[in-house]
Parts: C-alpha cells; structure tokens; sequence
C-alpha cells in the first residue's frame, strides 16, 4: 500500500544488527522537482555497509538498507531537473544531500560540508526528516546535485565501487597532486587499495604497494605497482627510505603509523583512509619535526570529482576488479569479506532481486 | 697556544651534562676560502640549549659551547667569498653546513638535507671532522652560504632570536601560505610562541593564541594574538571550533594533540614545532578523516627563507622581545627559563666576555 507522495520499493534491509540482510519492502519518495529517480541495475558491497549493518561505529538505525556503489539508469526527473534525462546511465555514491551553502559545499567538497552531508543510507534526510535507504534495492531517488553521469564507455558493473572505494582513493590522489614522477605508496591491498593501485598507476605515479602478506606481489603488480614492500621486513622498509611523496593508508583497523614515516621524503604525506578511531599506539614527531612530513585524514570526495574520476577511468579504461554476486547472496558475501576472501569488489547484480 | 691554521677563541662552555657553563678557551679553525669570521656581538639563549647542555635528547658530546642565534660583524673572509665583505653585520643560525647537493638542499632546505645537515654545536665539521662550537663565545668561522646578512634597519638584539625562535615560525608560517584573512592559531606563548604571533600579525593572519594560563591575555594581545583562547575551557574551545587554518604547536613537552583538531578548518594543519617525542595518548584519527585535516612536523628553516625573514622583518619593525644579559648570568638564565621567567628571550650581550 502506497502513501499519496511516495513509490513501494523492495530492497533487502538489516532489521538489527543481528539479524542477517533480508528482503524489504519500504517507500520512497515521489520525485521532488530537483530529485532523480534511479532504477539500479548494480550495487557495490563496501566494507563499511558490514560495519554499519552490524554497529561498529555505533547510531546504526534499522531497518537499514545498505549500499553506496550505485550504478543504474534514470527512470523520471521532477520538474526543475535540467542536467539528466529519463534512459541516462547514472551512479550515486556516499551522499544524497548536504547544505549546498557552507565554504566546503561551495568548494565541491559536499563531504566536508559543516553541517555534514547527508549519506545515502542509515541518516536523515534534511527535507523530510526520513531515513535514507541505499542501494541494495530496485530504485532510489536522488536531488540532481548528488547524481553523476556514467559515461557510455564505461561497464557499469566495474564502475560501482567508483562511487565510494574509487572516489576515496582518487580524492587525496589529486588533492595531493599524484602525477607522472610522484612516488605513491598504498598500504593495504583491499577494495580501496587495489583502486589506489589502478589510479596512481593510471595518473602515472611510480607505485608502491606496503603489505603484510609476501604473496600478493603478482596480483599487485597487474594492478598497477611498480614495487611491493613487505612492511614487516627491516630490510624492504629501509630500501624504501624517504621514497614516498604520499602514501595512501587504507587499513581499517588500529594499526602502528610510526612505521611509515621513514618511507616518505621530505613534504610527504601519508593519508588516512580506512581507519576511524585511535591509531595503535602513540604517535612520535621526530620524523614528522625533521622531515617535515604530514598526516592527513580524507573522507571520500566531492560530486564534481567524482564525476571526473568517471570521466577519467572511462577514458582511461579504469574499472574495479569485480565479482558479480545475487543479492540473495549478499550474507555470505559478507562473511567472506570479513576472511578477505575477496577480489576485490562483490557487486550485487539487482536484477536478482525480482527473481 | 695556537695550531697553525687556527685561532684561540675565548667561550663558555658545558664540560658534563652537570656542570655549569664556565670560560672555555678552544681554537677555531684558521678561514677556508669560502669562510667568513664572524665576531659575535650578541648570541640568543635557546630552549634546546638547555637541552643539548643537560644531554637531555642523548647523543650531547663535551665540552659543549652553545648558541645558534648569532648576530654579529665581519671580521674576515676566506678569498672565494663574494658575498660579504669586512665590516658586514650578519647573523648565523642553525646549521653551518649541509651536503648542498641533495634534493632538499637544492630547495634551499638545508634543514632537511637528506645527510643531515651540520649544526652549529653539538655536531661534527663535514670537512675537518672537528667539533662544531656555538654562538656563546667570541667569534665564529663559518661557510658563507650559511651566513645571512642583518638588515641595516634591524637591532642586532631583537635580532638574534629570529636566527632560530623566528625562522621556526616563519617557515611554517611560509609553507603553509598564511597570509592576510588566514586564521591561525598558537599553542604556547612562550619563545616560539611570541615569535609566531608576531609573525603571523605582521602577514596579516588573524591569530589566535591557545594557551593554558588565562593570564596571558594582555600580552598576547600586545605580541598580535586577536583573540586569546584558554584551551582547557570547553566553552572557548567550542566557540573556535573549525576556525585554524593553521596551527603551530609549539610546546615542547609531551601533550594531547587531539584536543586541538576541532578548532582546526576543513584542510586545516597542526604543524608541530616544539615536541620531539611521542605526543601524549594516542591519536584519533576521526576528525582528520572526517575534515581532511593534518598533523605535520617542521623544523627551524633553510638559508634563503631565513634572509627572507631578515629583510620582512627589518621592513616591518619585527623583532624578538629580549632581555639583555651578560654570559656570566647564563647559568642563571637557564633555570629562569626552567620557570618560564622570561619575557620573551635571553640575549647574551657578547661583550661581556671581555669584562
């Protein structure tokens, strides 16, 4: 049954943060005049969709629809709508919504809007005090400003995890000027770190992969390193010593940053992307201090970065390294992802859901 | 009794991390052909003075003569300076040569010279492999391209503490680009502290000192602080919330950074000035993510920024705030430092050695 102003959509929703993903049936707004509709055709699995499904981080609210990688095609516009039109391949990544008026909003930077964005799932939508419901579902409906175009060169289902682990690591990529000649290390070799692997080396950066694990040297090396550093052997580290202009750290968990430090040259800077909270013991400031050496933290990124990350991998012939799953799928895929047992994206193909 | 090919130079000296300073009679190497003789007029009394005399960093070796702010006048020149000439006033800091060759050097960062560069104590001459003694005696041999030219308009006593208190803010300050309609911020008022008011002041930044002791208010203010904010009061924290573009830290013991990340803007940066060491707790890393802010490090600065620092300086009526002493209180000037009783630098007047 239908409210007057709203669309029945089925998706799969977390109804705790026990319970596994299961099939949903909830509404969605009818079209506002600056909103898009999109029917989604394919929907990545982020790391951060477990985590918020399960409440890692806290102030998950159920049920929760997940989904942030979202590729498909516009299905209607309302009224006020100019840039995209009814059959236009589309994708939405982290964020519907934000202020639009403060400093960062007016840089394009939406996600460091002051009043914070609104994400794609498990907020508030600032019009009508909704919840958000993301992308493991058939539609979902967008204001105009937070919907990109996919470009016609591009697969679409190789392009879904660009909405989030693409543009996270092409963010700080060009934030911190990657380009031909730039040493770039990425620690971490995941959904986000084989991206930053595709994009530095694609920007033309000479890549370094740091990594726990000595086995994933050939793996690394397709994807676009130029040299892996086993981070745990003294001797690797050393032969990387004051190599790295920006090194790209995509761990998610409290790990030792300090071990970094002397990789990075003098003005290098080393990034976090994949850890929110306490990093694993203290911080010394004597490299920092001697070299003058940074740590930065970076969220994402900006709509109009994002659309240029699309333009660029579609020129560039960028895509994630997929495996397509069936949302009925989608719980094990989970479990798997927590084993990192995979490479590197799961992306839900959505028309499983109406089989 | 002098070597040939050297010259007895009259200091004072620590011969143990316990003893005080005393009259030190010890020989300088005779002028290489790109040396200048710089007989010293005034010399700066540095916090890492102390430091490096009680060996409280390791590594300090005896006896030790301090001093790394040295102004003075040209006594003589090696045949292969063209720069400066007999009579000259100049300033030395630092750092007394570099590997000239490397990266950073070719940058004009001798501070980050990738072979470390020599300092002006406490360290070994690259060429003769003899110690390096400071600024707390007579006269000083030095490479030319390590001596900066004092301005004619300049007091060579409120001078001498820009040669490393000022160049340490002012170098950062540069990197960082802060200029008119910057908003930076100040943690501590002491040496650095008044220094990096008064510099940021005169590029028209809008300054912000956080200190500890509510007391500072009126000197702050007279040193260029717009605004004095105690940082242990919630409420003044709150009210500068995402304001810094910049902030230089310049305490030099142990403390929790995290405290400040809120007051700092969307690409805001913490530089680190003043700690060597482990920052005190850990670190968290949500605030940086979430505004894209950094931690970095600095230290003091390269030859051609501090001669930039000189000349902004002279043009702009800058100087250290100092109380003149005679060498002979410089034990006692070491514990009113320990005390914070010192408003803002010590200045030993030279001259007195002689009385």
């Amino acid at each position: 049954m239908e409210r007057p102003g709203s669309m029945g959509v089925l998706g799969y929703a977390a109804r705790s943060a026990r319970a596994p993903l299961a099939p949903y049936r909830f509404e969605r707004r009818s079209p506002r005049a600056d909103d898009v509709v999109v029917d989604i055709t394919y929907c990545g699995v982020c790391h951060s969709d477990l985590h918020q499904v399960r409440d890692d981080w806290g102030g998950s609210s159920y049920p929760m629809v997940p989904g942030h990688e979202i590729v498909g095609s516009v299905a209607g516009v309302g009224g006020r709508v100019t840039r995209l039109d009814q059959g236009d391949s589309v994708g939405v990544g982290c964020m519907v919504d934000s202020c639009r008026r403060c400093p960062a909003c007016r840089r394009g930077l939406e996600q460091y809007c002051r009043s914070g964005p609104t994400f794609t799932y498990n907020d508030t939508d600032p019009r009508d005090h909704l919840p958000t419901y993301g992308g493991y579902s058939e539609r979902i409906v967008v204001p105009e400003r937070f919907v990109v175009k996919l470009p016609r060169r591009i697969d679409p289902k190789g392009a879904a995890p660009l909405l989030c682990a693409g543009i996270t690591t092409w963010s700080p990529l060009r934030r911190w000027g990657a380009k031909k000649g730039t040493s770039v290390g990425v620690v971490g070799l995941g959904g986000l770190g084989h991206m930053a692997l595709k994009l530095a080396d694609a920007l033309g950066a000479d890549v370094t992969l740091f990594t726990r694990s000595p086995g994933k040297e050939k793996d690394a090396r397709r994807l676009g390193a130029d040299r892996v550093v086993v981070s745990t052997d003294p001797a690797q580290m050393k032969s990387v010593e004051g190599e790295c202009d920006l090194i790209l750290d995509t761990v998610p968990y409290a790990h030792d940053i300090n071990r970094y430090f002397p990789a990075m040259s003098t003005d290098g800077t080393l990034v976090m992307l994949g850890l929110l909270g306490d990093v694993q013991g203290t911080v010394n400031t004597v490299p920092l201090v001697m070299g003058r050496k940074s740590v930065a933290g970076s969220v994402i990124g900006g709509i109009p970065e994002t659309q240029e990350l699309l333009d660029f991998c579609a020129r560039r012939g960028v895509a994630a390294d997929v495996e397509a799953i069936r949302i009925q799928e989608v719980n094990e895929a989970y479990e798997r992802m927590l084993r990192s047992d995979v490479r590197y994206r799961f992306v839900i193909d959505m028309a499983s859901l109406r089989a």
